[in-house]
């Protein structure tokens, strides 16, 4: 590199403000790691909250946690992938958002990496005034640290198709499959229809659900989800905004009127913890995956835990081996799911503009195409 | 029998209105049957939620869920107890205060016969207009119908320490040892410090806990706790009155004040929930044993059970397997514990003063002794 | 009925000998019973074993424990299938061989109705020369007793998907999903292409295993399974008679050659076992499903237990809950696998050749069909 | 240090040859590392092995994986232990044996630090003739390595009662608390007397065991188990040589002569495997913690699995929250058993007759003690 390249960023400076772009020399990596060029960066709900300020993360940071890209350099020591596939320049990529440290009570002794609280995050925790500045995926690149969980792509799956899902597919992946344990011929409600509750939805007809009981709105999400053969059964929480209706609706569907055998919460609102505790038949299980934000209490009845023999758990996110995981099962996702339809792109200048119809719902998955222009 | 034997025994007529006893004739035992002298018998909390009518169940009722006696009269092909042991008249037995249909979606499919819907239970629905009318504890005899689970109890158990802990012994085997499976070395909190409290820290110093952390009161029943070894820590709610306060001391008694590995709710009391959430490590079980009756939502924070990982389990009183551990693990726990300093004994007449006692907590486990005279 | 219906039965009075036939009375149903015309039985491997003495049943017998028919005649009080869909004379049900008796250690302890050992099995121990007779499926009729788990078929499901499975598909539901615990995204190995390896690797990947290795043969059956979409890679014992060699096959269709992470031993020979340990990788699950008859012991290696960490499981038949599993999954797999193709029909007076072709793997799955006179 | 401080170790250089002795210069601890003074180090089972060549390791080595002792030197940047609590020149401490990498898949995907192919280990394949050298317990210091899990005693056990126990009580606490999961209640086998079967033999009691059967051997071996109060049935394997006597004598001691809820296999011998499995009841779990060493195949019948429906589970050492579990009960334990009559002791350079008492079981623990001189 004679001149040293450049890449545009898109930089959260001021929570509740306008983001802004800035164009940075991208640095050289360091021996162990990558510096990705960005084809596709993925908007997720969670971006909303950090830009208003709901978490409590550093100032300035370079948005974005979900990418698709190219090998642009590769540090000394780097030859292979995380599952030992070999990686050149040019090579199409995928990555985990994530780097536990690997050292802690959580991640030694627990064994649960998500719970590590000193692990880094591209496009959250990674300030922008600090070397290597390109810490986040809404931007041209990305350098990505040694201890990056990095994957190679298929030849036969799409950009569009790996960011489709965006973090929601790993962290269905961990709480689907691993924490609430989906069984084949299990009887699943999804409360939720965004990108989590989708897909949680998917993972569940992967795993051979029995019946999916999908659970959301506004309409034009269910409509998509039901295009593409995702949920058996689709209640619009617009059409019945009465709880107890949907939970005799949801009943109504379940073998016996006896209640699910488990319930993914994925809509992110308290409100819909008590009244998955309703669907849940006696002995069944309800994962709290969508409360991510701490938005106060609510009300709800623990003597449905005690009289029901409900198992309820949480799941917080993800680890390098749930997005293994999720890249693992794209093959069989996309012969499933035309999974390239719920996306919808933007320029990386437009970036206001996709959080903002992410916080309406009007589309299902914003993506930042760096293709289209800065 | 040349004269038919008569029994005298403890009859609830009416909600909210006094006990009264009633001489009943002493029937034969049809085959499969037994009928017992009851020795002694246990006063419950749900019988005090019975007298005030907080359960729906049928009346007229004999009350009683829990007893220990003899074999009066054997029916046509019995022989054995539930393990196979021989039975005589005479023989020392203990019995499960209910039995499940064997036949439902809950016994045969699911597997939990404690979520059975058309279980008999002594002492609690078992109408006393009906044959064979003295289907309760309460009284000088009870008759054990065909499928009952009968035990006989070894020579070197006295019937005072099986009764000690009524039907709280099997709950916990159900809750603490089946359903949240303590490991040896989990730091334990046990909220409560009743029967169901006490019976549950027991086993969890049974199951090898690290540490059992109490947190209960009224002073009396701390203390007798401490005095019989039950509990490492212990925490007076009337002393610290503050929630909070006392989520601080359990942090500090915890391993690098991250929680405990498991919190077994046996309060009974809604608001016990969400300050257990607090007492609980990431990743750790939480176990609603105690809100066995339905008092209404209380608010609670679902954004805790995803943050943390929680597993929230909830057990709903105990079936034969339960009843059979409890009598198995009574030697250990006799052998650790002075079972028998938790009763107060009472005549039959005074079962009255005997449920007020047990409302007041000013007592651990009131037991009504027949060999007192009716 | 003036004149008592008859019908005819295949009868073995003598292992070793010649199967026959009679022709029976069929008797009036008493309370909670069934009287069922069969339209089509299947004929299982285990039927071979039992012609052949070589396990302990008495003599003589109907066999048959698998069938599908319709109600010709309900006992007092039946009105509905075990799921509570109403039944008449006329519908068309299955029903599951085995009759738990619900109240022993190993039904109501243990919770594992597969080891009861007194439960009636149809075809297998219910003697020819007591009433009711007609207790195997090798008939144009059968008397279901009380207390068997009998299913209305959908409208959708045809006798031949039904049955095309046999006795192998619930057996899948018990080894593979319940105690195997197959889990989305999990490499799977199939020894053995028989019935109950078609089974089980269809329900590998109903529950969404990333790739499913079939390794078995004659040619024909791996072919068969070739074309309905049964396994994703194919090893054939007879082109591989090596068994190092076929582990190698096996380690190089498995990520980073690790290994599989589930192994299922559907084969029924002893050598398949220590093969598949081979196969499994560390930490991995293996499954012995088919080592139903006792064949002694063979040389395994302990030391692959400790090293590998491995998880060993056996799984013995099934249980109505298996069997309702797998009337449930049913609609799921004949949208995905072609199951009429897996059957070969026979008339009932035809038994001994579908027996001898069964023991020769000609065939995948010999069925009697009695519309094609007996 | 003006004149470098020196430190005896024993040098294993040739598989079968004697050991000897050499004084190596003790280096200053890298930021990270800590040098301890060695005061007790443990003889194991697997040293004999070492020493015969019989596992693959590199040599000249410092032989060793057992230690306690004091703080020498902390290394730049240390000042707590592994569980946060401060470490200064002279604390007492110990320390796990093993240092996984933590990048590979078996620790991040898989979770089984113990599976870790590029693990460090202490006194095994860490090079006497690469620095630091003292990489071995049998020496008067050793060079603890950065990452090292180093935990610091509680002021009132004795090194004697941290080193009684050795390695088999961090494989214990793998073995019998996570992998085989003894649950309170539990009748529970244990195969062999040595340190591992007494380590597993403690736990079990400590989880809440119904009755442990210890079957070993030789007597006094069995005789000190007793006299500690390890174990409630004894059988000597010398005095029935019979493996089929041995197993009806372990059925006699179990409820209803089903066979143990859980066995589990310490004693290293192939053979006691198909032994083990008859002694577990149906629907049991049987654990292979000693088949340590690749002896080859054995006969094994493989029906038994499918029948009794077993649950069969292998462990493979240990890693540092299994460390960190048995420093946690050792409180426990030696409040229970006095953990210092297992050892034996013997100077630095009486270390081939410790070794050789060892193979002869002769001695239950013998330790090398350096006050005692080198």
């Amino acid at each position: 590199m004679k001149t040293q390249p450049h890449a545009t960023a898109v930089v959260l400076d001021t929570f509740n403000a306008p983001l802004r772009l800035e164009s940075v020399a991208v640095p050289e990596p360091s021996p162990g790691a990558v510096v990705a060029r960005v084809d596709l960066a993925g908007v997720c709900g969670t971006d909303v909250h950090l830009q208003h300020g709901h978490l409590p993360i550093p100032l300035p940071v370079v948005l974005g946690h979900e990418g698709v890209g190219r090998v642009w350099r590769l540090g000394e020591g780097v030859t292979t992938d995380y599952s030992g596939n070999p990686l050149r320049e040019g090579t199409n990529i995928a990555w985990s958002s994530n780097i536990p440290c690997g050292q802690c009570y959580w991640c030694v002794v627990a064994g649960e990496r998500t719970l590590c609280e000193s692990r880094k995050v591209y496009g959250v925790n990674q300030r922008f005034d600090e070397f290597p500045r390109l810490s986040g995926g809404w931007a041209e690149a990305i350098y990505l640290q040694p201890g990056s969980a990095i994957f190679r792509l298929p030849d036969d799956l799409s950009p569009e198709q790996v960011i489709a899902l965006g973090c929601a597919g790993p962290t269905a992946v961990h709480g689907v499959i691993e924490v609430a344990r989906i069984t084949a011929g299990d009887t699943v409600v999804v409360q939720g229809s965004g990108p989590v509750g989708i897909a949680s939805a998917m993972y569940a007809h992967l795993a051979g659900a029995l019946r999916v009981i999908l659970v959301g709105g506004p309409a034009g999400r269910l409509r998509l989800a039901r295009e593409i053969g995702v949920g058996d059964v689709h209640i619009d929480i617009f059409e019945f905004p009465d709880a107890a209706e949907r939970v005799r609706l949801v009943l109504d569907s379940t073998p016996g009127r006896r209640g699910a055998d488990v319930v993914l919460e994925c809509a992110g609102v308290p409100g819909a913890v008590g009244e998955g505790w309703e669907m849940a038949r006696r002995g069944g299980t309800f994962l709290a995956l969508g409360q991510y934000t701490d938005r106060g209490a609510v009300p709800l009845n623990p003597h449905i835990i005690t009289r029901k023999q409900l198992r309820i758990v949480g799941s917080w996110g993800f680890a390098e081996k749930h997005y293994l995981g999720h890249i693992q099962a794209l093959p069989q996702l996309t012969a499933r799911f035309d999974l390239a339809r719920l996306i919808t792109r933007y320029q990386l200048r437009d970036a206001e503009k996709a959080l903002a119809d992410m916080a309406a719902g009007s589309v299902m998955k914003p993506v930042l195409d760096m293709s289209q222009g800065s």
